[in-house]
């Protein structure tokens, strides 16, 4: 996606320890409307596909979610990261780790909210190792529900999660693929001529 | 509003301990086309203060403020409640104590993002005692920008926070004020006849 591409090179900011900054943009301020732009992509990939629901991962899923479902006119649940006494019932629960923040966390999805028959679509704003999307994907499983795919914003196509999780069936759409990237030389995205 | 309120009388559930659970369709399952209602509601109260910049927290607050913001056209900070080495620069921070939660969190916003000049609204989902939107107000004045008002979905219109801000000049627009409520009467709104 061009858009979103063109934004990256513009005001994405490359630092140390494989660190991509967009959060002028996209998690940290938003611009709503390139977030509006990529949620209709999402739709126009996926939009024969049924979609009953979208599943994200707070916090930075959320807003990309949200603009999706306008679009697919479907609810949106996000994963909570957090022990919360808000969520009641029983919930699915599955452990992530995370590069990013050095850490592993729970993310738990109460089960009023993902049923059989459900056929989903998991909408992220990273992909690198897809710990946070394998664990998204399992709790569908383990729901009964369907994952349709997944709809990412952007892809470290240099780190092993898309390679993984495609291997095991899953369709990924990533808008903006990351080939490399240096603070030196910036961003180099996949289909980047030269 | 009473979409909101018909919502949350057919849908919410009130629990022991002053919680009121509305996890199917505003902070964990989210109806998009109900948030887009509540944004524009923001907007047709707001949209004559040159609003700037929409502030909130995560996470429940994101989905709310940017349906808000597709309605402003304008960008959407939101605080953040961990560490996170994904902020670059220097941050304003504050202390928020949590009722529901149980805990003292601190929030963080980038210095980058709120300006002298920038005229912000702050939305969020619940107003309680009020401390989180206080923590809001802080940063922006901080940042040397003007607060325009508050938006708030629920508001406990029994619990402190209101009065408080309101007393130090701050503009609050609830779109479901609550006035009592118990697990065995339900929720009643301030301006419920009878």
């Amino acid at each position: 996606m061009e858009l979103l591409k063109n934004r990256i090179r513009k005001d994405g900011k490359v630092a140390e320890g494989d660190v991509l900054k967009v959060d002028s943009f996209l998690n940290h301020q938003l611009d709503v409307g390139l977030l509006k732009s990529i949620g209709e992509e999402f739709y126009r990939l996926y939009k024969d596909d049924n979609v009953t629901k979208i599943l994200t991962i707070e916090a930075s899923g959320i807003s990309i979610a949200c603009m999706a479902a306008l679009a697919f006119d479907c609810p949106v649940v996000f994963a909570k990261k957090t022990k919360t006494i808000n969520i009641s019932g029983e919930v699915y629960r599955h452990e992530v780790r995370s590069y990013t923040h050095g850490r592993t966390y729970e993310i738990t999805v109460s089960k009023d909210f993902i049923k059989p028959g459900d056929r989903i679509l998991i909408i992220d704003d990273f992909l690198a190792m897809g710990n946070a999307l394998e664990a998204l994907v399992s709790i569908v499983e383990n729901a009964g529900a369907t994952v349709v795919g997944a709809g990412i914003a952007i892809e470290k196509s240099y780190q092993p999660g898309r390679e993984r999780l495609t291997k095991q069936g899953l369709r990924i759409e990533s808008l903006a693929r990351i080939d490399h990237m240096s603070p030196e030389t910036g961003v180099h995205f996949v289909d980047d001529n030269g």
